[in-house]
């Protein structure tokens, strides 16, 4: 089979061992299926603050667009949140999605059997609860111009939404496209009573609409979206949303799961290249010390064997796998109810290798 | 006494059924403290689109400005939903908060201890919640530039969010003088990762926080405050944040209480006036029907004869009904668990006046 070249960022805090436990399952999948991974570390975030003066070295760039694919661990911490902004790791996060155009970043927000009871909300509320946001990636606010100055009042700063019509509509054709795969029910959020920019978006829906008359279709206003994501949940099948509500309505998402630590993340351009990466962050409070748990970057890489290369089969070995180590009641120390019993980072890695 | 002037509003769908009953516990207050209130109606919001061609009519806004506090049922509906920007209700709420400089929303979020169950969220997690999110009500992309042009990829839209430092300061130190009359703590929340107008947000904070030594002050981005607001809702006394963000965040507080139907909220200015209206909406589909909850518009009221009039006595007393109202087991149908014993809306006001 042709070689797949994967670009692999451990990046800080735990990432760099939670990757190696994908990278194992990686190898395992090459000795089962037959396929073939090419690998290349790179350096980004606070790491290559600290080694190369940049969160995003030219060089981590090309590993990145010489590669199919993208597996990321996770990046920042306390250390560089006090730097300035070109030396802080999520100005490399901000800098590697305009990069590399991942316009769209897709977030599962399902509950894990083994995990119903870690929820704050009620079983019964969450039951059947298996949502996806579909969040703009790199326009709106997170990208328009950005300015300090004196205004009429006083020293003032400014920050810019803009969206065109491109920019919605190709985000927008993907949503009601995955939603077709799924329940074939689209939420589209914004907040049209009040922005220019929602306006425009509730537009295009509109517009694009009729061309998927199969997904049912509502409009949501983001702070009505953010309630009904707590009294109905699972009436959720896909939301999409610009970029800053997507990110507060994404975290609010798998928060009401309670699975967040087991929650994998797709970034995607056009074509087939992504970046994946676990939901969590970087918990440096237990950095280096064998307790972070692997299963969200290891179900990160199975989604991009489903996605980018299209090996759904060992996509479904490695889920499967999980599943299994799960049911047969292994937990690190984050899901354990019985912190005692607790294994570790590697540990949990090697059984999941071993039940593919 | 003084006579105090009250600009009433009664607005659209059960607006006018919830304000009647709240009109009969002002009235009771005459006559049981000796408090004297004149009352002036206005048109607003739907209903002033119908019969005067505009949601805010300058009337309106003169019969605000003459009083020393407003009271408001609730505006919008369907029916207005597809107008022009300009013939839109929602358009006179945000007219009358920029008109009367009403900077600042205030959101309790309590939970009602006859309504614990209502929650979807676990008992034990809302366990002593009782929060208020102090939103800014007048700046930020609300209120920036917006417009529509053509770009080098097709049409766009644009937001503009502006704050300047006199805008944050004056409902930053507003949030710490709440937090010191509460439990002393304080959470501002921003975007200062991605966000000018967050970083120019956060320095002010930090700046004017030494002024208030015995308010513990973290500050939380927006996404991990949507998640926090679930995993720990009772851990948060008072929330200061933005137009937008507070939006979301106040709505998502509201809706984790499981008393939405309850909760009332104040906007106030510089000085003691205050807009003081329910949380919840209009509710056309129950409108006319004497099915809505008058308790939320009750304890609006209450709210006004506190921060207002700084009249807590008779505050005091209109809360108290309200809980030996509900201690005695009365119930609208939106909080009764049998139905078929639930009152209506008079009812509930009646036995609110009679317990006072
Ligand atoms: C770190 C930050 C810039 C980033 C974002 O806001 O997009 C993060 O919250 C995320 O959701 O990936
Ligand atoms: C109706 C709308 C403009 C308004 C807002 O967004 O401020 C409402 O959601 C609110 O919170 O009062």
């Amino acid at each position: 089979a042709e070689v797949k070249k994967i670009a692999v960022i451990a990046g800080d805090g735990i990432g760099p061992e939670v990757v190696a436990e994908a990278e194992k399952v990686l190898k395992r999948t090459e000795e089962l299926f037959g396929y073939s991974f090419e690998t290349e570390h790179a350096l980004f975030g606070g790491i290559a603050i600290d080694e190369k003066g940049t969160p995003l070295p030219e060089e981590t760039l090309a590993v990145c667009k010489n590669a199919d694919a993208v597996l990321l661990g996770a990046v920042g911490g306390p250390k560089w949140d006090n730097n300035p902004k070109e030396l802080r790791p999520e100005t490399g996060l901000l800098g590697i999605r305009k990069a590399l155009g991942l316009f769209s970043n897709l977030r599962p927000a399902v509950v894990f059997d083994c995990l119903k009871d870690a929820s704050t909300l009620k079983p019964e509320v969450l039951e059947g609860t298996d949502l996806m946001v579909v969040r703009e990636l790199t326009g709106g606010i997170y990208f328009g111009d950005k300015l300090r100055r004196q205004g009429e009042h006083g020293e003032e700063a400014v920050d810019t939404c803009v969206y065109n019509v491109a920019e919605v509509e190709r985000i927008v054709r993907q949503a009601f496209e995955i939603a077709q795969k799924r329940r074939k029910k689209l939420a589209s959020v914004d907040k049209a009573n009040v922005l220019e920019t929602s306006r425009l978006w509730r537009e295009v829906v509109n517009r694009v609409a009729p061309d998927y008359p199969d997904v049912e279709l509502e409009h949501v206003l983001v702070d009505n979206c953010a309630m009904q994501l707590l009294r109905r949940p699972a009436s959720f099948d896909v939301i999409v949303t610009e970029n800053m509500f997507g990110d507060i309505l994404s975290d609010e998402a798998a928060m009401l799961t309670g699975s967040i630590g087991m929650l994998s993340s797709a970034s995607m351009g056009e074509g087939a290249f992504g970046l994946y990466e676990p939901v969590h962050g970087s918990a440096p409070d237990i950095a280096g010390q064998n307790l972070a748990n692997p299963i969200a970057t290891i179900l990160s890489l199975a989604l991009m064997f489903r996605l980018t290369f299209g090996y759904g089969d060992a996509a479904d070995a490695i889920e499967a796998a999980v599943a299994d180590v799960l049911n047969a009641g292994h937990r690190t120390g984050d899901i354990a109810v019985d912190k005692s019993k607790a294994i570790g980072t590697r540990e949990m890695g090697d059984l999941i290798v071993a039940a593919m």
